[in-house]
């Protein structure tokens, strides 16, 4: 597996110096350590798009007033299996997991449950919340929705964001199967690092500003990003955005800002569903049968040059094994952002 | 809107017969008119393949003993918001309008219901359960899992279906959005008609059995459908197996039977959902909302030789229009196949 270039720092330092920076920005402490944890989590599993390199830009918000430091989640209806919680324009992470705590209650309770949030901010990596419903024997499914950077199919104009779906399963074993995927067919970052690098992109990733399929990176990121699968993509991320903006009060399609846009607060929406697998199937029974569909696709033979078959899931598992035992692996860059920010808060990191 | 050839017959005088043909196979009268709406739907929206087209094939399994010519439902749990449904050998399309009932039956008391069906067969067009939940002002959500086509990502073997997922949601106006996909590039039958015609195909479609990307539609078959958008279609794929199949006891993976296969009973499993909106929004926002959404996507610039952005569903919704206006036009091969049909069964049909 290539790893990114960068000093390998361990897990415990690398959270401990995150909750530090939260906390010395304001947030408080419980808070302070779930979100280290979501951050350090996604760089675990090589999510680093969404790990501790966000960091600063949170806390800009903050010390800016665009982000409370103090997330206070209210819940505004509760009913039977369903739930709306509203997340004060404080930190998604903490708006995410307390949704997914009620879910994951109401599961119990019900057999499923689903809640909506809004006025939420970015929440980071989506399989951080699905995978909460693991341990509780359940499946979990977390959708948000996001700024706009696709255009509706057969259009130019930026409508829908790359609205990520999560889906998370237990199976038995060590090895959950977590499907996370933005309903782009890449992220905006890969086309950003092809820009910065002056190096071309293929033809099926975004739309040039009138609309043209493009290779250039540059003239990419004044259009629109494409679609996974054409207008399945536009249909998935549509569907997205109705459940997780318009069902929940929060902004939806062009009216939510942009998570680079540091003069504005964020503010997204997210749905969460937890599915108790015993409503449906005895436990053993469950996990024998996606034992055996595990198996089956792992047994399938291989395209030519194809050395092993993963699962949803599976590489992000292997790399997050390797990163708890050798520590992460953090680019100079983003290290020296955190030892930036550190300084303008005063403290110094044991980095 | 290109039509296919074909005499274009009422849509009165095509369910008709439909009913017709199923109730002298041994069908009751209430289920033989709610497949054969099934199926008329399907063709009022163009949705051909899983059309009248398809009732010769069902007859023959009945005939045969595959498939129960009276389809008892049988609720195996019932948890609150959840419950797990037997459609015992007989027609899907019986147990899933079923299982949308009960799933929207809960919704209205837990602002959710999801419900699982198992035991059951190829149920046709899944829009036509889902959009079941519109009138309710629901949303309504329908996964099947089906016989293996697709490779997992990476593989040469068929070991998952094209499963697919369909979202049906209100809007308050005579235009829902329905997404109605499957986790293929495109249905097998695409590749079948090429093959048939000589014709070539998309190298993005389908590998051949030695797992390489192939322009042969002949080779294709003998091969496996591509996922959409690569893995992220191979995880969507996996997900609906696991809720359609594992989680119902269902079949699932590679032991679904070949609807092709007339000489085993099919059986395949349903997952399908119902959220009630006002669980989470008072009806008139959330209509305001999605019809503001609505209007963002049309007013979108459009792409060069783009001449309108259609929501998912709206093109279906047209056809049906038209259709429901103008009739049906069936293939004269279709129309012989219910005529030879109408022979074996001793009537004849009023088309």
């Amino acid at each position: 597996m290539a790893e990114p270039e960068g000093r390998r720092i361990p897990v415990v330092a690398l959270t401990e110096a995150c909750v530090h920076l939260l906390q010395q920005a304001g947030v408080p402490a419980g808070q302070a350590a779930l979100i280290a944890d979501v951050c350090v989590q996604a760089d675990l599993r090589g999510v680093e798009s969404h790990g501790v390199l966000r960091l600063p830009a949170y806390i800009h918000q903050v010390t800016h007033g665009l982000l409370a430091a103090d997330t206070r989640v209210d819940v505004v209806r509760d009913h039977r299996a369903t739930a709306l919680l509203d997340g004060n324009g404080g930190f998604g992470q903490v708006a995410a997991a307390e949704g997914m705590r009620h879910a994951i209650h109401k599961a119990r309770e019900h057999g499923l449950g689903a809640v909506g949030v809004r006025n939420a901010s970015h929440f980071g990596m989506a399989a951080y919340y699905a995978m909460m419903a693991l341990p509780h024997d359940a499946i979990g499914i977390v959708i948000s929705n996001a700024a706009p950077s696709m255009a509706p199919w057969g259009g130019i104009d930026a409508i829908l964001g790359s609205n990520p779906l999560c889906v998370a399963i237990p199976t038995g074993t060590d090895m959950p199967i977590v499907l996370d995927m933005a309903t782009s067919v890449v992220a905006r970052g890969k086309i950003r690092l092809a820009a910065e690098k002056g190096e071309k992109i293929p033809a099926t990733w975004a739309l040039d500003d009138a609309g043209r399929p493009t290779e250039d990176a540059a003239a990419a990121l004044k259009g629109t990003l494409l679609p996974v699968g054409g207008p399945k993509g536009y249909g998935l991320s549509l569907v997205n955005d109705v459940l997780a903006g318009v069902l929940t009060g929060a902004p939806f399609g062009p009216s939510i800002p942009s998570v680079h846009d540091l003069t504005r607060p964020s503010a997204v929406g997210f749905y969460l569903q937890a599915i108790d697998i015993q409503a449906y199937l005895p436990l053993d029974s469950f996990f024998a049968r996606i034992q055996q569909l595990i198996a089956e696709i792992r047994g399938s033979r291989r395209a030519e040059g194809v050395s092993r078959i993963y699962l949803p899931g599976e590489p992000e598992l292997e790399r997050a094994r390797d990163r708890l035992a050798n520590g992460i692996p953090v680019p100079p860059p983003v290290l020296q952002s955190l030892r930036d920010l550190a300084a303008r808060l005063g403290i110094t990191l044991p980095l």
